[in-house]
């Protein structure tokens, strides 16, 4: 049987974690990647040398590498002092790249040959994208950097997104899409990772026409402001949204207890209905299929790196990557019947 | 038979050139290289950073790699903007070897394994050392960069070099010297390349008791205020003054013409006497064997990068690689024989 081609919309830690699971498959795997970000090392660069944003690519390079340790550590490697501080070696490698090859595309592939990458890393947008968010008080923000830790968007929540700038997509892209048996969208924050992508020209429409099947690794925990109270509806509902009515074939969705100091400390920075929930009765006609399972995460999560600490398991509710990995190759095995329960509850 | 033990000491463009051509010999090279450099990018990382200085080590690195194309461009790669401009990629690589590694040595063998280095590239010493040079009008210029391009040099020429703070050599490099069959001294600056090497605790010592044989490559032209008007024996004498009375066995010397442009240009630049003759009436009680050979380049040197600008053959009058390493090698067969006549003109 040939390898399932296999799309996937995520980022950040979620991304990491979807992306280090999957790779022990035997999938072909085509990571899409906001250009969005623009905050700390990688938004000096993107000012400063008129470059494409590499903080998220790297952290995908790194996900799907198997390069020695000491290649992942140096990727990772932050200077502390002088005109450097704050600037991430694997960032500057890709600058570097992007500047030598004339393309940031072409740049991610020559770093994903030095890091001996499995599958391919795509940029959603060769071009200079810039997010802007309005909030329910009509006020919008410049930069997606202004959505961490911003207590105007606690205070009023967001709106919808938008780019300052229409984008067009990289036909790569959009050719991965087209060729897609699956599409794999989250973990990732629905504003901050998941919606950007939708944004650019041509993305959201390539997936509505696309035969693949969406998958949605739904969110564990809400985010203030953001997505405050959000159960699984209001997620699928925003993201059908874009790439179509009922496009969403499949949801995983977490049932398992984070460890109780992580409940206290959710439910200060994010509000008591930080867990996402499921209400089976609040939509009897929705179409997609519910996976419901334990994706916790107990451990650390090797290699990654956020800001300037590594992700533990002890400050983070986040899935865990082999669980999360092991049910989408469940769920791919599925796909193959017609004739499944409608929905697996 | 084993191959034979090889250490060089040189530095920029000729050590580029002399392990460029040597690599392709079966022989294990162990390149020792000054910690002396304190201009341009490497100067701001030292002081900002505090790292051992990358910028000759790095040119070392390539020189001996078997690395792609890509991965040469990559190191070679100067940031052109902003905070980074005038960071050389390669240099950056290497000060987070160091901080990562916790020691400028432990970096460089890293970074050798990324880079697939043919032999090993070995930093004189782990500590910080200055280079201070004293002037015949006995004032004391501080740091290394006083050497490029500096009209009081020229104008009243040097009288010695020594080191601020007596730095300890680097066991690797003294481990290596006592293991060698051969020891290549330059081409290379005599006060700029060689030179610091010698002044670092331990290491003339070395090859005064090594069982190895010297060769000095002797350089093509003199630079005015250095070097003005020297001849072979004068380089030969003051690099004695290190190592030991004759302890130089064999020295190369270029009897190919450069380009009547060059002659111009250099005439100019370096003073009219800049082509280092020989006289062998001079001295009849010199015990080095001479070998006479047409050492000029007339094309590129491709993978070096200086300053700025590649080096072309068209604006530097400099060694032909493969035919500094072939008359090497032939010294080295040579060698094996006791009863060569003693001197080769």
């Amino acid at each position: 049987m040939k390898n399932k081609n296999v799309v996937t919309i995520s980022g950040g830690t979620g991304g990491f974690t979807l992306l280090s699971g999957l790779k022990k498959y035997p999938i072909n795997i085509s990571a899409i990647v906001s250009m969005a970000d623009d905050g700390g090392s990688t938004g000096v660069l993107r000012d400063e040398l008129g470059v494409l944003p590499p903080g998220d690519v790297r952290q995908c390079l790194l996900s799907l590498s198997d390069s020695t340790e000491t290649l992942r550590d140096l990727l990772n490697y932050r200077f502390q002092e002088g005109g450097l501080k704050g600037h991430n070696f694997g960032n500057l490698l890709l600058s570097a790249l992007e500047k030598i090859n004339g393309s940031f595309s072409k740049g991610v592939d020559e770093a994903a040959k030095i890091l001996n990458v499995k599958g391919r890393v795509i940029p959603v947008s060769n071009e200079d994208m810039r997010l802007c968010i309005k909030l329910k008080n009509k006020k919008v923000l410049n930069g997606e950097k202004n959505l961490d830790h911003n207590k105007e968007i606690d205070a009023v929540g967001i709106d919808h997104i938008f780019l300052k700038n229409k984008v067009a997509a990289n036909p790569e892209a959009l050719k991965a899409i087209k060729q897609a048996d699956y599409i794999v969208i989250g973990p990732g924050d629905l504003y901050g990772s998941v919606l950007p992508n939708l944004l650019v020209n041509g993305i959201a429409e390539a997936i509505k026409k696309s035969k693949a099947k969406v998958i949605y690794n739904c969110n564990l925990t809400n985010k203030n402001g953001q997505t405050s109270a959000f159960d699984v509806d209001d997620y699928v509902e925003i993201i059908n949204g874009y790439i179509g009515k009922d496009r969403i074939n499949f949801v995983t969705y977490n049932t398992g207890k984070p460890a109780d100091k992580l409940v206290e400390k959710y439910s200060k920075e994010e509000g008591k209905n930080f867990v996402v929930q499921f209400d089976v009765d609040k939509n009897s006609k929705r179409k997609f299929k519910l996976i419901k399972s334990d994706f916790i995460s107990n451990h650390e999560l090797p290699g990654y790196q956020k800001s300037r600490v590594s992700v533990r398991s002890k400050s983070y509710i986040r899935h865990d990557s082999e669980k999360l990995a092991k049910l989408i190759m469940m769920i791919f095995e599925l796909g193959e019947y017609e004739n499944i329960t409608k929905e697996i509850i």
